[in-house]
């Protein structure tokens, strides 16, 4: 299964795209950051992004495209952008008959590390250790972005009967995935 | 001068489009919801609208596409979706060349009505008027769609040498658009 991830941002997209395969086994095909000037209208710099998810779900062909699910509580300044971005890369999913998924920073920091409450450092690091690269990838935007495609493509082994098997992991991406599902239902997603 | 107008919702998208003559006359070109159902996925009902918006561009060929600027300390239920339609509807407009304009709510009730805290009713009573038409333009989306439209039309008019011989409806604006403008240097505005 290919996929592909999202860390949405206006200033810095995050673009990561892995495959994974039926023994959990995970393998890097691309990362990289979409950047648009701060000068530019937003107009102009939804559309760079939009241009570049597409293109890249053109390039790579993923099954999936996993973008991060914005909270509207978060920090007021950046919420607005980053919702227009998430808004519009799903547009592009949509439009090109990919499926879409939305995946909680916590449901992915859960996945990734086992801990829903880890830092940004302890993501980077097992990321870079899970795709057997040599290097943490480069900025945090792309190392998140893989880290939701990692996420994404853990999830059905996570909840299906092989979860009796499941790592530290991925029971963790269970509760986490369980918290949101019930936040959500108390109004508190709104994404 | 031809103006459409966009009020984002992911529920209910109001457009509206305007010509505008150096007279400030104004006519009705068309106007329309977008519907989308709240049993479909996010990134489902996304596309349609952008598609919706891309083939009202198509078709009426405006100058300039006017949106309403969503302020992230509004409705926090409903402001991921506004936001993210907002965002979509920018990238249909930019895509093809058309220029994007954001107005607030306050503008826009100035613009058309006088009052920056105008009713919905007053502003649809106003739409009508302005627009010579039979009937109040409904959903109240599509006439604040118009309104918008109509806001932007008489922006350059309000703001040129010729702001002497401005109405109130156009003073009120000058006035809402400077007090918006402060409102976002102290950060208030997010998008």
């Amino acid at each position: 299964m290919r996929v592909m991830g999202v860390d949405p941002g206006l200033t810095r997209c995050g673009l990561g795209v892995i495959d994974a395969s039926s023994s959990r086994t995970v393998r890097l095909v691309a990362y990289r950051t979409a950047s648009t000037p701060a000068g530019q209208t937003t107009d102009r710099r939804l559309l760079q992004i939009a241009e570049a998810v597409g293109q890249w779900i053109e390039l790579y062909q993923p099954d999936a495209v996993a973008i991060e699910r914005v909270f509207a509580r978060r920090d007021v300044d950046t919420v607005a952008g980053t919702m227009q971005v998430s808004g519009v890369a799903m547009v592009e999913a949509a439009r090109r008959g990919v499926e879409v998924a939305l995946h909680t920073p916590t449901e992915v920091k859960a996945a990734v590390t086992g801990d829903g409450r880890a830092g940004k450092e302890q993501v980077s690091r097992m990321v870079m250790r899970l795709l057997r690269l040599e290097d943490k990838p480069r900025p945090a935007d792309a190392a998140d972005a893989l880290a939701l495609a990692i996420c994404h493509a853990w999830r059905p082994l996570a909840l299906s009967p092989l979860a009796e098997a499941a790592t530290p992991a991925q029971k963790a991406w269970v509760e986490a995935s369980r918290a949101a599902t019930k936040r959500a239902r108390q109004g508190w997603v709104t994404v």
